[in-house]
């Protein structure tokens, strides 16, 4: 195995993945090197910055400078100890239709140049493109890639095997399931260049979500062409672990300075909102009456900074287990990055069954969004197929959630156990005590001490579709569990009445009583006799 | 006037404050200097991180160095070239319960070191107080702040008037209105510590904006105790322009590392997810292994390097006029903040009021938090006030948003154009177009290029109290405006039926026709004969 994973959250990974010229850690970003034009050496990539590896064009570097990278080898050639990764022209195969080399030529000069990561020449399916274009890639780049197992020659480079099909979600699947059972050593995610110029990051994630579904989740997943720091986030968080970026290149020479939260002209800045080395001694003032190479270079070196130390925030978040927090956060720069999050809740059992559901830290709930979290999913699932309450409890009390957890030990609770004594042992065994709460549902208290139950923080007011859910929560579980009838204390201020509709509409459809008490606005004295009516009146039925 | 608003944006400002030792830019954060235990000399702060002022404690000063700094003159004592701010003993009575000198002698002593800028000795409210201990200090704080402008002798410095009344926020209010009618420079907030201590920045974000009501919109406001930066854009936002950090010496000192999205134990880390000068050649591994006092300079400048960098994002957001976005991201790294965000809705008028409008620059819609925004106060409040259809205008015609704005020259709106041709001239003058869309509300056709409403972006899909405040605008539009008939098209897949029930129910209470079409699965053909049935219908009744 050339690829271990080291940790885990949502799909994403810390691994460690094995080349020749030695071990490099993801997620990992590959500078795009273009020997012609590169504002920052390969080697001080490396030494300064500490990229580990660099990623070039393999059919650029035939074009241009033939033989002179297969005698001197790729590393010497770019003056680079670390990994190096070649593409193929499969781009270029996107955009100007064809390439003057087969895959043949592609596969034995990237052989012959002795790159560590190699990418076969597959061909993209790009953006604006009908179905029936679109299954003519995806045929072809299987047939190229079966094919290219009877070129290779070498057995000590890893080789990219990318999948195609466009925003045809079917056809992504189907060339992920056949790359898949190919044996390359990493997959990668074909062209979605186009996808991202139009900001759809929302079929992106659909895109990224439905390979990964198809490869062998072991894998390594690169995103060819994804190089802005504001979406690394989310890439990751869908299984994606390897990156390269052009981006820093390009955009410095058109006088743009990337951030993990945008894009600025420099003509715009009158601040730099960064620290790197380059920024803690520059100014957009300062900057602006320099030469234009030297801007040119300290852009470059800028948007590298930003894009290291947004990987480092990736990789410490998923350390932390809390790589859902950071990508809510960064989903909240771009309209398009919210879109593609909004996206995951379609795919929350295939998270929840390759992230970690039991963590070190507790999490915090923001927004609706955060219910496609696994923490949610796993809980609820359990609680359904798993769950029965004990077997004297009779009927439900239905509690809301208090401000301090565990539930149980909340201040307000001390009224509730005060009911029970009064109630007496016999009565008070035939009530079951749940708790209604964001973004969970319903937690029996008996539960309320499990990971993650007492461990998050949830944001109030909570937003309605929030409330939605833990009123659907509520009616599935009244449904599913043996009780005879159901009491609800209602907090209006935080729930309105749509936990209550939806409990009272649960009780009414599977044919047991309902009684709710409300909480606001009354003495400790009248709810705790109020809730003793209630029950009374329940357990005499 | 020692205050000059360069620019604006919310309630956030970047000013020229100018002090007898030179002019400094807000928003700006004074580290505190504690002589006897400071890790990063006052005027490395300077030279180096680029501090244009510190704060220190006059009352602390006087006690345990006597007439040292009078003699010495602060400035030398401290050795420090640029701004000096001194706080007067408050927070000790806070802590204490009291000090051993009088107003008299701290004023006397501010004085005599010559600080540029200076505190009166005030009674902070604090925390946990009933209203009745509230009113005292409030009531105290008042008193000394009038005696004090008869001990004062100097006229070189800028003095402080702190504004107390903890959470009782009548109180603030009337602290604010009181303090800001005496000739104070500068204001703070009283001791705000013990409320961010307890994560209620809901709570601190209605004590800042009542006392931004209460005093002179035109004096810069402090913070006192705020220093970390996750919290400084939202409360720039809120008005507040000067902070003062303890923390970041207090953090280094306990192995915390501040970032601007949270903070972390040193042994929790794998990574620093930051390129500050410190951290670019440093890992939590090398650093772990160095001497406890080489951590502590390390980690308190560091913890300086963040707090520079999120000042730096927040001043240029200012100048973007993208504030509001800046502060929602930083919103989504703790649930308190969030929440804080939440509360801003209640003072949406007192933010519009005071806030730029039209910018140069569109905005990002990602949530119903967005709903705040003065750009979109504005607008509602000027369509209600000062708009009337064409007085051609029989029945409008209400149409769903298109993803490319300007709307009405949406590709969509082909289909409509051909309507207008078919029906004819004399009937289509009868026809008012215009667009139902998020956040704005209803958008007639003529207006769609007023900034901002073509410059912004909504994510979708809408989250339901986005959807719900647009079918409210639909409802206050169709009341007050004199049509005669309603013909709406609607697309379910965005708005499910919320807008078309509110703008139905406005067209039965006014008593005039409503018809619905939905855009849904079927042909432009059919589309344009079902609305054009539905508006000869409407045309002729």
């Amino acid at each position: 195995m050339s690829f271990e994973i080291k940790e885990k959250d949502l799909l994403g990974r810390i691994g460690k993945l094995k080349t020749k010229s030695g071990t490099i850690e993801t997620p990992l970003l590959f500078p795009v090197i273009n020997p012609s034009v590169q504002p920052v050496p390969p080697q001080r990539l490396k030494d300064v910055f500490g990229f580990e590896a660099v990623i070039t064009n393999a059919y650029i570097l035939k074009k241009r400078y033939q033989n002179k990278p297969v005698e001197e080898g790729l590393h010497k050639f770019l003056n680079f100890n670390g990994a190096t990764m070649t593409d193929s022209g499969a781009y270029q195969i996107l955009v100007y239709g064809d390439v003057e080399y087969s895959q043949k030529e592609i596969v034995a000069y990237e052989e012959n140049i002795g790159t560590d990561i190699a990418t076969i020449l597959d061909i993209p399916t790009g953006w604006r493109v009908t179905k029936e274009q679109a299954e003519v890639t995806v045929a072809e780049t299987h047939k190229r890639a079966k094919e290219f197992f009877n070129l290779k020659t070498r057995e000590d480079i890893l080789w990219v095997g990318p999948v195609q099909g466009g925003k045809h979600l079917d056809l992504v699947a189907a060339s992920a399931k056949e790359m898949g059972s190919l044996p390359f050593n990493i997959h990668a995610l074909g062209s979605p260049t186009e996808v991202m110029e139009n900001y759809r990051y929302d079929v992106l994630a659909e895109m990224i979500l439905t390979a990964k579904k198809g490869i062998p989740i072991e894998r390594p997943l690169h995103l060819f062409g994804a190089g802005h720091p504001t979406m690394f986030a989310i890439a990751v968080a869908l299984g994606c672990d390897l990156f390269d970026s052009a981006a820093y290149a390009l955009y410095a020479r058109e006088g743009r300075y990337m951030t993990e939260n945008g894009t600025w002209r420099i003509q715009e800045m009158d601040y730099f909102p960064c620290t790197c080395p380059r920024c803690a001694t520059e100014t957009p003032k300062t900057l602006m009456i320099k030469p234009a190479k030297d801007r040119e270079i300290f852009l470059a070196e800028h948007n590298l900074w930003v894009c290291i130390a947004e990987l480092k925030r990736i990789k410490q978040s998923i350390r932390d287990g809390r790589l859902w927090e950071h990508v809510e956060m960064r989903a909240h720069t771009h309209p398009a990055l919210l879109s593609a999050l909004k996206r995951i809740k379609n795919h929350k059992d295939f998270l929840e069954m390759y992230s970690p559901s039991i963590k070190s830290s507790g999490f915090f709930y923001f927004d609706h969004e955060g219910l496609a979290r696994p923490e949610i999913t796993h809980y609820q699932n359990r609680l359904l197929t798993r769950y029965t309450p004990p077997t004297t409890a009779k009927t439900l009390l239905l509690l809301p959630q208090t401000r301090n957890k565990p539930f149980h030990k909340a201040p307000e609770m001390k009224k509730i156990r005060q009911l029970l004594r009064i109630l007496g042992p016999e009565l008070a065994d035939k009530v079951h005590i749940a708790v209604f709460c964001a973004p969970f549902g319903v937690v029996p208290f008996e539960l309320d001490e499990v990971y993650p139950l007492s461990q998050h923080e949830a944001v109030l007011p909570l937003d309605l579709e929030t409330i939605g859910h833990v009123a659907d929560q509520t009616i599935e579980y009244i449904k599913q569990m043996p009780y005879s009838s159901v009491t609800m204390l209602n907090n209006p201020k935080v729930w309105s009445n749509y936990v209550e509709s939806a409990a009272r509409k649960a009780c009414t459809e599977k044919g047991i009583a309902f009684d709710a008490v409300e909480a606001n606005e009354i003495s400790s004295r009248q709810l705790i006799a109020n809730l003793k009516a209630a029950l009374l009146k329940q357990l005499s039925n």
